[in-house]
């Protein structure tokens, strides 16, 4: 085993991949950030799957190729138009930009990438310079019949952003990244849809200098794939930041938009709160592109106070009570926390074996405490808000937590989880050259249902051979939490994988949780989605697409199940 | 003026409505505790309005006589069909039933019955007893093409209870008020339409004894018209509680709903958050019973903490500063206190006058504060929550006011205002007796736009002779709050009424305020609501209403513009 620690094992892959190859379209992130995973991390996984060095031998399937798509339908005059309109420079049709637009970063695209099987892509990518054009796309489109795709940071785990009709995917990074309105009295920024996570955040963290305000503010928005991902993404999908436990999921985040329709643009209005009949705003949120783009979001903002967010971590004897002190915790009428991670026993062991903690003297020196590996559970978070606020919720959570058997661990879990908060995602194409499959599933339960999902997920996975489900509760509730599962697998083929997902969708849905806390449905969970909210709600949904969409241009092809 | 104080003067009318009568229909609320106005309060008017003792001599249209329509044109079959379904005693036609149920509270409504000019009635009056029941009368009345009216408490000032096409009202009350569930793991309550809230508060608050919990809960929703209004009419209002600020609006506390439509039954998931496409909650909140009828709801409680709520209040030297430090408090990241009221200087001169508090010796005292009469402005709120989230919280408020020049006032005015909490509404008819119209108003503004709209709404009212606006902030947020009018005018008549309300909607809407915070749209504001929404969103409302009301039997006839 200690050949491990040997540089030279496992032999990662460590180029950056070649331009316009395979892998520059399937590998996570900034090339150069790219690490392999460290020793321990391997020899954890060596651990959990039962497999041997023998098994780390040779890289496979790296996708070095370059990428080579059937050529692009379009007819030769919808082109022409659409570079009439929008510039030949912001209409693409290149092999790696198409497949590129339509590539996510969910396991089946991962896998479908390295077997150089690209799923269904636009015939072009067009780089839209703001509304207008936004509304000339859509209403070209909608004359022609052309299917609409709209993208943000591609870093989709649902199959969201497949093109079964080809048409013409919309990459609003390329000119709609820009900050519209600071309004520092209505605490709101108005933002193009493009707009990247880390931008949005540094120039309102800057706001005394660069939007000419008192005070420095933040969007309280960090979801893992924060630094690719963007507003409209966040918008399409209804996703949550890892602190939205205290700033709420982006569909509470976001006060207004601008939205642009087949059937016409719609304007929501700035108002805090309102009594005027159905909320056009939930309506769009969540949409995932099948029934307009986003042009433009106006998002709350928050303060940021002196006082910086404070860590806490505890250990609790057995998962039970961890779960019991969670749910204390957001039911006592003090505040959320605004990171809130409690980790599975699985989780727990993998977190302390990854960082060098599980010996047998610190085994031995906690078993004294009443937390013995395999049962104890590591509860990690940070408080946020005005310094009183985060000192008297950091007393509570520690009064509630040691009432229930719980030790601290100290702020360093907290800190050592924040400082690697957006590198996971990329150990997972490392492993993936070894056929280590590591994907992620997520739901949401009511606090009275939820240790029971966690139970029949856990169980499915263990049916499995060669299958580990280390989960944690990520974001929480008074009314319940969302449920996080890291799978791994020893599994690279596609049909395994989705005989694997599909069993899991199953489990998820049977125990009547939510398919989605913060991912959305995509064309993956969509069949599920749709058995979950019964023929009614289904027809309503599809009444809405019709009404907005009436030629079936926008996302067509299964997302969210709407056709 | 000493006459006043003569307990002859003015000559209220003090008998309790004859059975029958149109006044037992207009009075708000309980006869035996309908007090008239206090010798202050009559005061108070009378130098609001510059009127005399002469103008108090003699009480008219006093409604004592009893109510006639003309007679319900349901068809024979269509009554006995309906008595086969329900039985004899669920199906009501005498006048006084179905004009009961097609009465709100709105002025209209009492000039109406005043002059005994009834609105547009239902048919019958239908007392379904359980959620089969409403499928049953929905169905059939959808075959029927007959309408349907579902009411809650009937307290609605929006003309929403209006049946222009006959056709049946639901009274939700009579056998659908019952608890169905309480889940105290995952704090929620399930319960049917018809629960009033004092039924359902009272549960809550002794859950250890009636419903088996550990913990005393709260549903945290207090409207004024808590005590007759039922949880169906909050859902399909929008409404909001006196102390939502901290509990939130009641499309923040519904979880889950069952909602029976034409075309079809809706059950939606008690999911704490979730990332499952459009949320089709919140179209069905707010829809006013335009798209079906409420048959469960499953609405988030809360823990009641050992500490109570507590009060505090401060005198501000002048509204914008009070503006500043109410935004100060809802943006500094220390929560949100429960009731947060803010009285425009109008309002705290009535507030002192009417409790006996404009005295020169008092004057001179604040005045060396610098709290001068027609500037000064209160501040009264509470906190709630667990004990030291709400000592953190009071000590900010206090910081933040006190840094804008404002005084502490004592926990007197919260307590005073806590013993009031739901008698205004009783001195309404006591002052239309003699002529003097108590009317209310609200809408909601982003911080930036607030003094903007509250100065146009008085201006308006300025404009009129015989004409007061007092007005207050009600519910705060981050990015905004509610203004709501208390507006007084010599005025009686009808064209007079819609003419002076009609303009204050316009300045409404010309502000860009939201038409409504929390007492939802009805018939009234429905036209400003249309054109604050423009063609695309209504054209989607429209697109929702057909779906699930193909016939448009649900609340027909102008209901937030829908047809």
């Amino acid at each position: 085993m200690t050949a491990v620690a040997d540089s030279g094992f496992p032999p990662w892959h460590r180029e950056p991949p070649p331009p316009g190859s395979w892998r520059a379209l399937f590998q996570w992130g900034d090339p150069d950030r790219s690490q392999p995973p460290a020793p321990a991390m391997v020899r954890l996984v060596m651990d959990l799957l039962a497999m041997s060095e023998t098994d780390f031998q040779t890289p496979r399937r790296l996708g070095l190729g370059p990428v080579r798509l059937a050529p692009p339908r379009l007819a030769h005059t919808a082109r022409r138009d659409l570079e009439a309109m929008l510039g030949a420079g912001n209409v693409q049709s290149d092999d790696f930009a198409r497949l590129a637009a339509a590539t996510g970063k969910g396991m089946l695209d991962l896998l479908r990438l390295r077997c150089g099987l690209p799923g269904p892509t636009p015939d072009a990518v067009l780089h839209p310079r703001d509304r207008h054009d936004l509304v000339r796309i859509v209403e070209y489109c909608a004359r022609g019949g052309i299917a609409v795709l709209p993208r943000g940071g591609a870093t989709s785990v649902t199959r969201a952003l497949e093109c079964p009709a080809g048409g013409v995917a919309l990459d609003l990074r390329t000119h709609m990244d820009r900050i519209l309105r600071f309004n520092e009295t209505s605490a709101t920024v108005t933002v193009q849809p493009g707009i990247r996570g880390p931008r949005l955040e540094a120039a309102l963290n800057r706001a005394p200098d660069w939007l000419g305000a008192a005070h420095p503010h933040t969007c309280g928005h960090f979801p893992q794939s924060f630094e690719f991902s963007t507003v409209g993404g966040w918008v399409a999908t209804r996703g949550a930041g890892q602190n939205s436990s205290y700033f709420g999921k982006i569909e509470d985040l976001v006060l207004a938009q601008e939205f642009v329709t087949p059937a016409g643009t719609i304007r929501t209005l700035e108002h805090p709160a309102a009594a005027t009949g159905p909320d056009i705003d939930q309506i769009l949120l969540g949409s995932e592109g099948t029934l307009g783009v986003l042009a433009e979001a106006t998002l709350r903002v928050f303060r940021l106070p002196r006082a910086g967010p404070r860590c806490f971590s505890y250990l609790f004897p057995d998962w039970g009570e961890a779960l019991e002190a969670a749910r204390e915790v957001l039911q006592d009428g003090a505040g959320a926390p605004s990171l809130f991670r409690l980790s599975d026993p699985a989780e727990t062991e993998a977190a302390l074996a990854r960082h060098g903690l599980r010996r047998p003297a610190l085994d031995a020196f906690l078993g004294r405490l009443g937390l013995h590996p395999g049962r104890r559970c590591l509860l990690l978070g940070w408080t946020e808000g005005e310094a009183g606020f985060q000192r008297n919720l950091r007393r509570r959570i520690g009064r509630i937590c040691r009432g229930r058997g719980a030790v601290p661990a100290t702020g360093w879990p907290g800190k050592a989880w924040a400082r690697s908060r957006f590198q996971e995602p990329y150990l997972r194409d490392h492993l993936l050259d070894f056929g280590v499959l590591v994907d992620t599933l997520e739901c949401a339960a009511s606090w009275d249902g939820l240790a029971r999902v966690h139970r029949a997920v856990q169980d499915r996975c263990r049916a499995r051979p060669g299958t580990a489900c280390l989960a944690h509760v990520s974001h929480a509730y008074p009314q319940g939490a969302s449920l996080y599962f890291v799978l791994l697998a020893r599994l690279d083929t596609i049909p395994e994988y989705q005989a694997f997902q599909a069993g899991l969708l199953d489990v998820i849905r049977d125990q009547g949780a939510a398919m989605s806390h913060h991912h959305g449905i995509g064309r993956m969970a969509a069949p599920w989605l749709a058995a979950q909210l019964g023929p009614v709600q289904m027809d309503l949904l599809r009444a809405i697409k019709r009404q907005l969409d009436p030629q079936g241009i926008m996302n067509p092809g299964g997302t969210l199940g709407l056709d």
